[in-house]
């Protein structure tokens, strides 16, 4: 390995739960070629692994990149992560993962660096160098998909917390006679107004006339999402209304906590939020405002994130490029 | 001014709502010299800065430093303050002192830098050079009195936020439909667990003879108080138990919130707690342990604060040690 430069190829590998995507780029940011493959849980870990190299090997073929030339790999992974080991942890999209020595494997085959860490702050980092979160100092990024997690960038750097958990942001409790969350505990505002959170509660309130709901899920309770709840309440469906505003009054609840502790710049909604900024950046907005303290508000922004579908491609080079302390030379998306 | 070092003296200066504390300490924070005043707020910031800089003369007599010697000046204040114009914005323990420009005022006068902030940052500080904090790299203060706030380590240095008002933890919701907290909007920690909260609350409650709480406040609920309380627990009185074990809880919720957010190393937690270490301590801890992800815990600390009544003499000592990059050459408490 030669010593780094701005147009050293780097490798990125962002594992999720459902796909693979695999990106290479130059050290400056600059995104040279990609590619993406499902990932079968099932299959373990090995294998999965052994397909990505295989795909890896394909996108530096189309990048004009040696793996010999590499700088270093970049890898995002969907959940806790066992920073000394550089192992999983449990993962719940991946069960039967735990322990995979990821991180070694990935030296091993590659013989430079490795970056790894859980897809929140990757994506935190890939919003804040790539996306909508350029030039601030203090920012929150939350991904709202299946979960709600997060990532802190704070004073400049993204914040890891003693065991590189920090940023679960979901989890703080809204409602303490709420819900049960996926993690088991009560009340937590990803149990509320996480994609997987409001599909649960639809089922309990969605009961066949009441709402246009029940006809777009096919009269399948099972069926009940966000994106559905999301169509309704433009359609002007009453219970899906309803129950939208009670959802964002709990997450601007939820954001508000955040601004009194964090006293944020800037706060990068993604997912859902990212695919329906009209029906939630305003309202959103003015209830944290109105929840918090004006001290904190004059330089403040509720955002949507940028990268959306290609948050995947950037996350893991993010992490790269932090470790290395590098800034993208150009503003890629 | 001579170039500081270790033995040059600095001057703290702890502006609070009742006192005012100043103390004379070399830059390697031995404290040479210590005085307090009572702050009468209705006279106004100036009368009570003009008695203060009297004291701090006689302090620096005492100490056997000279003015023109000293090395800076630190000065903590009781809540938020303008960062760029060194001014004090609305406290709300010192009605009408807004927009008073304490930090210039004191370079004027003393002609060296002048280090500010708030009373819980200070106090993070503080404890984390002097106290219970040290050797931490990220750790979370809160104090318990008649508000509760908060001081934020993060990453081995103080995070102060966009507009230098984070660590406002006290107001992150506990209860949505709780009682109103001092700052006007519902349901907050502070609303519920800080001395001042827990008395309110306690004037709904104690009404004669369900409790021993009414004889100890002479029969007059405003005289019902977070001391009464925790006295009255220690006596076994049945209704204390209980709404003691019922602000335990929300205590704890609060502290496993700001657990997932921030994964810190430590939590210490000032003032009511650090007076009654043995109600306090070991039933919180195992509540936090209860609603946060065993990923957080292995290293996670929950303890008494311990410079207790001298947080005072060290919190604006503490603001010129950081802001000069200086650590303790040793352990003054």
């Amino acid at each position: 390995m030669t010593f780094p430069s701005a147009t050293s190829p780097i490798l990125g590998i962002d594992l999720g739960g459902t796909k693979i995507a695999i990106a290479c780029a130059r050290l400056n940011g600059r995104v040279l070629a990609e590619r993406r493959i499902p990932t079968r849980p099932e299959e373990g870990p090995e294998k999965n692994l052994e397909r990505a190299l295989d795909t890896a090997g394909r996108v530096l073929d189309q990048a004009g990149a040696a793996k010999v030339e590499l700088a270093a790999v970049g890898v995002s992974i969907p959940g806790p992560w066992d920073h000394d080991a550089g192992t999983f942890l449990d993962l719940p999209n991946l069960p039967g993962w735990e322990g995979y020595p990821i991180r070694r494997r990935l030296e091993e085959n590659f013989d430079v660096p490795v970056h790894m860490d859980n897809d929140a702050n990757a994506a935190a980092l890939a919003e804040w160098k790539f996306g909508a979160g350029q030039g601030c100092r203090d920012l929150i990024y939350l991904t709202m998909s299946t979960g709600i997690g997060g990532g802190l960038i704070l004073d400049g750097r993204l914040y890891r917390g003693r065991n590189y958990n920090a940023g679960e942001v979901g989890h703080q409790v809204i409602l303490p006679d709420g819900p049960l969350c996926g993690c088991g505990l009560p009340g937590h505002l990803e149990a509320l107004c996480s994609g997987s959170g409001m599909a649960r509660r639809l089922r309990d309130m969605v009961t066949g006339k009441n709402s246009i709901m029940w006809q777009m899920a096919g009269g399948d309770p099972e069926k009940l999402s966000a994106e559905i709840l999301v169509e309704a309440v433009r359609r002007g469906d009453g219970l899906a209304g309803q129950f939208f505003q009670q959802t964002l009054d709990e997450l601007s609840t939820g954001l508000a906590n955040l601004v009194f502790i964090l006293n944020p710049e800037m706060i990068i909604l993604g997912t859902i939020v990212a695919k329906n900024p009209d029906l939630y950046l305003q309202p959103l907005d003015r209830l944290v405002r109105r929840k918090v303290w004006k001290i904190f508000t004059p330089d403040l922004r509720i955002v949507a994130a940028r990268l959306t579908d290609r948050v995947g491609v950037f996350a893991p080079l993010a992490l790269i490029l932090d470790a290395l302390d590098q800034e993208p030379e150009e503003v890629t998306e």
